[in-house]
């Protein structure tokens, strides 16, 4: 069971040790989409173009969010964000959603900016689910990750 | 801005008033998938095969999110869930999971089905993560929706 | 110690027994206001002008706060909020918060209705605070209740 | 948009970058006032005299709430606070709340100290309501604050 | 495994279906134990005494942990709680707590009972390890459950 | 009310100020065991045997409670835990759990510990309860910690 670092050698789930790792700056990029039709993009982008708040409360979600992450990722360890933006782009049949997370710690914030990115689409999800219920959240994923003894990484 | 029921007339986000809505007992399923290579597939079917614990930590993880939805996605209505359960299939090069959650209350379950979706497969990413960063989380969605005044809805 | 229901004959605190009490629709409405400088009152309204974030910021945290209700206050009945809504005016030297909520229970929302309207406030003044620290939030009262065994009131 | 830091060029709200800040001692200081009629102070101050819980549950709610605020205000950074100290005056139609907070950290404590005040009197509120619903919260703002390269502020 | 109602057929858990059970009066006390040295024990009768905090901070506490019990045990239901009540007795050698909890829902608040006396009994722990690190919570258990069609039980 | 150090000269409770302690790498063992009739700890034993997720369950709710530490307990102060593994070992009639905590804080993390222990257990409790309600948690204690200026300490 060596692969999972997770789980310890019986199997068993455990928070691993980071204890021994340095303070660094690291910073994660993740992004997603969720896929609609025409009519409820067009009904986010004009929500959005007559100053709604569609656009503000999908970011503001996908920021707190960010902040519960290790809450909600049981194994993974609580970090310090120093940083957290939320880019959403508005498509003729889709919503793009784009999270940048930063910490100064001891492990990275992959997770932060992938959770910010699904509870960012999921919150878009919620607010054009009368609309259309078959919108479909895909493609999200890494972008990037810096910072960090393993070195950078880039999608 | 007719079409976005969570935002009002002005434009202004709110919780919708479900007052006067009937207490039935309502349904959702929902789906989604993580791809990745063949090598982090087989550390987690092997995780798995070996009684470790990397499927019970995403299946807790999603049924712990579910109960946290209303928390994450700010226009969601606080529910009493009945029951939430999440099916886990590993594939060659993916694992998917299947969600559902079950309330009698006076609105949907959708977004309990596809929060416990997406932070399951989430938990997955971290588990795997030190195998393979470019997984991919694709095709969250809504598989049917049982019960309440619109009628049941199956994708 | 009569006066003061949460505390028992001797004086200890608990969470009083509402079990017998029939559930009916039950509204409250809260209000309050934070004042500020004119320099802090015009950016928060060109903000909005602008199709900033800013006030739907605000109104989220209310939101998001108002279902965060019982975990603040310590002897609060956790209760299923039926609606929330937050409306905000921007005055020359002040912003104003409303806050409705509503639910079907067996006790009263008014904590939620206030704990909406103070955590709106709060949010404005972290927004705002790198222009004015001197910014004072004021007047947080009920409107009014409705609903319950014990009739409905009005400032 | 440039007078608000917690939106960007576009208006968007983000988590401001404070990874190149240092990290400094930085306490902050802040109060609030509960105006209530005589009755309702009286069975405060005897509650308190008695030995009953009522000070000390606000007490409570005020440290468990600044240790919540990065949760309840959106675009807040967690912080690990190493103090907070809650002192309570009851008055003759009043009770007033001061809240001392202090983090070794890269951003000021000003949220936590507001916020600790704030729950301290909707628990107030919340606990003498059966008496005077007409209480009003009032006169919340920050006395002071220290550390960090802005420099200290007194009110 | 049908012995674990929490596992299914293969063996994962899941959160079990309650939806078809009836809303009725529910109600469970549990109790428990911390052991202490008499210098400890002092310590808490003396704070107590003199009007300290001490026994109203492990009450609310308890009362606040009784209201989280979902989000800590995994598989639990969600439940509006209509009453929680601590009693807490200083020993000679030991604190006890009895915690009191109370529902009008699907299903039993047993662990709502144990849970708010562990963390009542966990809150004591904290405020006197600076004394006595060698304090053990023992004898935590049901003593009632009522309620429910699998009726009345009294250890 | 010298001897508890969370009350203050009046015997107010308050955080302790931490600020001035020195960050170093602290560890904690806390242990307890839940007692119950054979038939429920071999319905565990055998729900462990056949992969089930019986003790996967209690392993992640007792980590994820871990990080919940400060929220639970009110005078706690947050903390990075940097590690958190739990070790679970099923007798005839009975279930231990030893839970070790870590982090590089300026306080030591046996709450962290101790709570984590404590809600392992109670899961446990969760789910055997539909067989045996009678089970006892008993002796929950600390085992070491270490790190930090008090110096090292073993039961």
């Amino acid at each position: 069971m060596s692969n999972l670092t997770h789980l310890d050698a019986d199997g068993a789930a455990h928070m691993v040790d980071v204890g021994g790792k340095a303070v660094t700056t690291r910073e994660a990029v993740a992004t997603g989409r969720i896929r609609m039709s025409a009519e409820a993009a067009t009904a986010i982008r004009e929500g959005a173009v007559k100053k709604g708040d569609v656009l503000a409360v999908a970011r503001v979600a996908g920021i707190m969010a960010a902040k519960k992450t290790s809450e909600l990722i049981p194994l993974c360890h609580p970090l310090p964000l120093s940083r957290i933006a939320i880019e959403l782009t508005v498509g003729n049949d889709s919503v793009t959603a784009t999270a940048t997370a930063k910490t100064d710690g001891k492990t990275g914030v992959e997770m932060e900016a992938l959770t910010a990115t699904s509870v960012t689409l999921l919150t878009i999800y919620d607010m054009a689910k009368a609309i259309d219920k078959a919108m479909v959240i895909e493609d999200v994923r890494l972008l990037s990750k810096t910072g960090g003894k393993s070195g950078d990484w880039h999608a």
